[in-house]
């Protein structure tokens, strides 16, 4: 057994607005001995998620704040170094939240051992196969109630949850309008995963017009990852008994101050329309499931993933950071 | 068969912002005689609604708009006079949706005959035993998924749907808060409804800090009369899987523009918060149900009904004015 010197990111102030660098440390942190039922990882991948700009608030919701000057966690990817958990062997790749840190001692409990269909491809599991995967999953079949024919507007949509939305809608036979924030993105979103309609919210002149110009039959399901203008939006365009499950609202994050919601409200009434909102944690009822359908939509090539990859653990700040400028095309991921 | 001389309501023109007097006009139509299967009714009472308010828009979305210079309509209770359809008797009790008027000449379509327990207490079917009742039944068990021992909020609590919905998460087991904007529909809410506290929203300094005040546990289920202000301090007290049900937003209905809503809407995700849209007269499944639960409730007294009668066809612009203004208390009621 021997002493490792572990790289964690701590947080170090809380961000008000736009978190920056300075809200962030690197710390060197020595890793006493494995004992007991011990294991130490050694993270290969990790994930940089909206989600986490909620932990960094002291009145966080969504999930338990990150306490200050402390190591941060979040999801990753790990192999076993060293173990004296009988359960767990050198050399297994282990999913576990975390991240934000190269070398971890943990134990058995959390971390779960994956078999990956493609060893070159294993950062899939954050992604595609992962957490944001899954939420596209969760929200469509769980609270949307998808149907063929049915037109879905997905925002964020080649974002790392919004790029499955879209292509698991076109795979159940729908009509699809995704909204992104640049050419290079609807190009793909279009050309490679199938996407019927794509918006650039920053040059479409009004988003409500461009958006009904682009669904003349209404839109039946939304899939919510921006809020703000584009709640309103999806409201004015909806049909009567429209669904929208919301899984983020990425638009105000990093608002220093709340901003005011869409003016028109009233449209759930009128239109009967339900809107969930829902944190995918609580749906690990459906993983099974999700994961029969998944790795087969990927290995006959019908999902198609993009992924940014960053290097460096002393780079997971600042891919954090561009998540919310629209750095990252699909699935941001730091490389350890 | 006879002629009748009908008074009727008009809607002259559109009204922005706060309707007046003058956006309507008592007009006499002379009656042709009956012919075919028609039949001539006399109604005796009539609802006003907050909903009609939606109607008198261009662009309602609620429910189709009202025509300019053409009588108005919506639920009311008469007396079939004349009839020419062997289905129909003189003196035959028919809900109906022609309000707005003293007479009509019908068809047995357009008419529902009811049988009512109490023959001194037909203008329940307006209330309790109508639309609104119906409103408050499908809200809490429909969208609610309501449980015994849940704290339910309540806007406009004492009117026609929050006093039903009171009652019935009362006899249903649960804590329930209410808002209205009187002492004396405040004192009516504890004293006869057994309503466990009640917020009078117009002396309250801050009505999410005198909600949270009176949820000390959270509150599981919100019905939404209201909107705005209400929901967003539903929202800031929301404990996580709450349930909103929203059947309409009075406080907007009367905004000649569009207001901003709540700016605390991420908590829909965070708190993973399930909102419904709906309008009652979707949901005739559950009225067979309804009428078997809440007759007896009401004949037990287990349920009150607080009515405000106006009589006379032409103070009925003025019963409905009286709707934003808070006149009513409980359900609004013409009687012609």
């Amino acid at each position: 057994m021997n002493t490792y010197t572990a790289n964690q990111i701590h947080l170090i102030s809380r961000p008000s607005g736009l978190p920056t660098a300075e809200n962030f440390k690197l710390k060197k942190v020595q890793l006493d001995e494995i004992v007991d039922h011990e294991i130490l990882v050694k993270n290969i991948f990790m994930s940089v998620d909206p989600y986490m700009r909620g932990r960094m608030r002291e009145d966080a919701v969504y999930a338990q704040a990150y306490p200050l000057n402390e190591v941060m966690y979040g999801g990753a990817i790990g192999e076993v170094i060293e173990t004296l958990d009988p359960n767990f062997s050198p050399g297994d790749i282990v999913l576990n939240q975390r991240a934000w840190q190269d070398y971890f001692k943990g134990t058995g409990n959390e971390l779960t051992k994956i078999n990956p269909f493609d060893k070159n491809n294993i950062s899939l599991y954050l992604g595609t196969l992962g957490m944001p995967g899954l939420t596209a999953y969760v929200g469509l079949f769980k609270f949307c109630d998808l149907k063929p024919g049915e037109t879905v507007f997905v925002s964020a949509a080649s974002g790392a949850v919004g790029a499955n939305v879209c292509q698991i809608a076109k795979l159940k036979g729908c009509r699809v309008i995704g909204s992104c924030g640049s050419d290079k993105k609807s190009s793909w979103l279009k050309e490679e995963c199938g996407v019927d309609e794509v918006i650039n919210y920053k040059t479409c002149e009004n988003l409500t017009e461009a958006l009904k110009a682009a669904s003349p039959m209404g839109i039946d399901v939304y899939f919510e990852n921006v809020g703000g203008e584009h709640l309103q939006a999806a409201l004015d365009c909806m049909n009567p008994f429209g669904r929208i499950a919301a899984c983020g609202m990425i638009g105000s994050y990093n608002n220093a101050l709340p901003e005011a919601g869409p003016n028109n409200l009233m449209l759930i009434v009128g239109k009967k329309i339900r809107i969930t909102g829902f944190i995918v944690s609580d749906h690990a009822d459906m993983k099974e499931k999700f994961l029969s359908e998944m790795i087969p939509w990927i290995q006959n090539g019908q999902i198609k993933s993009q992924e940014t990859i960053t290097v460096g653990i002393d780079k997971a700040v600042e891919a954090f950071l561009g998540l919310f400028t629209g750095q990252n095309f699909g699935k941001m991921i730091v490389k350890i």
